[in-house]
């Protein structure tokens, strides 16, 4: 199955013109921070091109801005495969990082972390930058997607670790994969680059909750049919495609067909909403700078959704036809070439 | 010093309705769950009175909902008093029941703990109760309130593990006590005693956030105050007349004094922020409604300052002259009678 699956998107959205300068500093800064501890595991890393996705998806922020951007992207991805099936007691040691992650926006930025290694330091120096200058209602907010989703990876983790992986059903799944795709904090990440806030009565109203869950879900299961032959070639059965060929009983051409019809369905409803926001604009008596607010906010979600796919079309991550190091480590299931959770 | 320093509050709030009824089930629920686990942990606990607590600080919640709420506050407070001086690596036993705590609000209500102990398996039980029926906004919030709160808790035992307990200045403590009060998420929860919801842009406006800050530093102030026997005999350093006689040299008295003078300031601010709500529901253009909830969002406040004072002045908790085995615990650096940080 091609990792290069296309959608029809009725947008087309920026890359920021920091790519090249603000990727080089990153690298290096990958480096120095111990994220990357192997050569193989760098040019692994490399291929993946993150910059990409991070310039994709945040195309507003300023040159340094960008850095740290790029900077929690890899700590984001790093973490995200540390998990090894081999050793299904590492489940532990994953849990006890993601909830130093968790806490980390709870306390006064720049506190040093209670549970130390690559992952922990790199974020509690990239928060003290995300946070900066946003109000507490942002940050309140911010935690809690970021928890959330944090929460639901130890669950993903704990669920392979007891070999439960491929038993939900496919609407638990679908429930599932909502809250571990990651994409509610992602989305507010996005008024931060851009220096605005959505006001806090819009991200409470019922459209925009609905909005954010549908990018999610659209977002997720585009994800799922781009990273099909790496999950597979990873046993990870977290995967919309797994789970509908599971649950179905059907081939794997009809699977996909199935998951690229259902990624579409989501997409088209999310698209029905975004149209009623000037509706909702009316109905909250917004300013006019509050509507300028809103429609930024609703920038930043198509930011995600087609900067995310552009760059899952090329990225190295996804790449179905691959050797090397990494894959030798992902057929042993090992997640990732470096142990990134030890001091 | 007496436990019974008056203040002068302007108003007066009301007491449950409810209290016989709900402290009755609640008690035989405690026992069930393993929150007391000794006969001596039992009384000490029941010489607290928690249930008139709760039945002041939420003072309109049905019979069933104040069972509830005072099941939170005996975990709550029996979970603050687990830390043993005598055994410091207790503090990452403390820190990791504190992490799953937080990450309770972040999951689906009702998700099995993963770290299980009888302060976990009450917490999940009373969360799913807690949350019935509120948005997802005021789920963000509390969940941040909360996880703010038990940061700060664990990260006060780690100053009492490293007998650093006594090295903050003023300021630094000022700031630190409005963490470690917990009275951010205890005013969210006062919203679903009652059924309502304040709208979300008040909740970001900075006169609420200031005035959420000040109750948080008024009722910590005076909880130092009404609890300074209690940790003088526990050894315990984080409170306000402690830090004090420390930094400025002063006598017991003198310190006392300056914190009563420090609590009245506090006070004083709210009261005047308190007076300006109405201009603040003209600038924002709120509804007929939506001022209705910020009046009972202003009430909230108002029964955690109240209640929570008139609990305090006759709480066995703070009792000055005490005996009995809790007493002999804390002389012997024991935070508690009952271990409940085990299975």
């Amino acid at each position: 199955m091609p990792q290069d699956v296309r959608f029809e998107l009725p947008f087309r959205t920026p890359v920021s013109e920091h790519l090249g300068y603000a990727r080089e500093r990153h690298l290096r800064w990958v480096w120095d921070m111990g994220l990357v501890r192997s050569k193989a595991g760098f040019e692994e890393y490399q291929s993946w091109d993150l910059p990409q996705a991070a310039a994709r998806t945040y195309p507003y922020a300023s040159a340094d801005d960008m850095v740290v951007l790029m900077n929690w992207f890899s700590l984001a991805f790093l973490f995200d495969d540390q998990f090894d099936a081999g050793r299904p007691d590492r489940a532990d040691r994953i849990a006890e990082v993601a909830r130093e992650l968790i806490v980390t926006p709870l306390r006064p930025a720049g506190t040093t972390p209670r549970v130390v290694c690559p992952i922990t330091v790199a974020w509690t120096e990239v928060w003290s930058t995300l946070s900066d200058g946003m109000s507490l209602t942002w940050r309140t907010r911010f935690a809690a997607s970021w928890g959330r989703f944090l929460a639901a990876h130890t669950e993903e983790v704990d669920l392979a670790a007891h070999g439960l992986a491929g038993t939900l059903s496919l609407e638990e799944y679908a429930e599932f994969r909502r809250r571990t795709v990651g994409i509610h904090h992602s989305i507010d990440a996005g008024e931060r680059s851009r220096g605005f806030e959505v006001p806090p009565q819009v991200q409470a109203h019922p459209l925009m909750v609905r909005m954010r869950d549908l990018a999610a879900d659209t977002i997720g299961f585009m994800n799922d049919i781009h990273s099909f032959e790496r999950e597979k070639r990873r046993g990870d059965g977290h995967n919309l495609i797994a789970v509908l060929h599971r649950e179905r009983g059907c081939s794997w051409e009809e699977a996909a067909a199935e998951a690229y019809r259902m990624t579409t369905e989501c997409l088209k409803e999310y698209l029905e909403l975004e149209a009623r926001v000037p509706h909702m604009c009316d109905e909250l008596g917004l300013t006019a700078t509050q509507r300028l607010h809103v429609q930024m906010g609703v920038e930043a979600i198509q930011h995600w959704i087609n900067g995310n796919y552009e760059w899952a079309l090329v990225s190295g991550r996804y790449n179905a036809a691959k050797e090397g190091p990494a894959v030798t480590a992902e057929l042993a299931g090992k997640g990732s070439v470096d142990d990134l959770l030890t001091v």
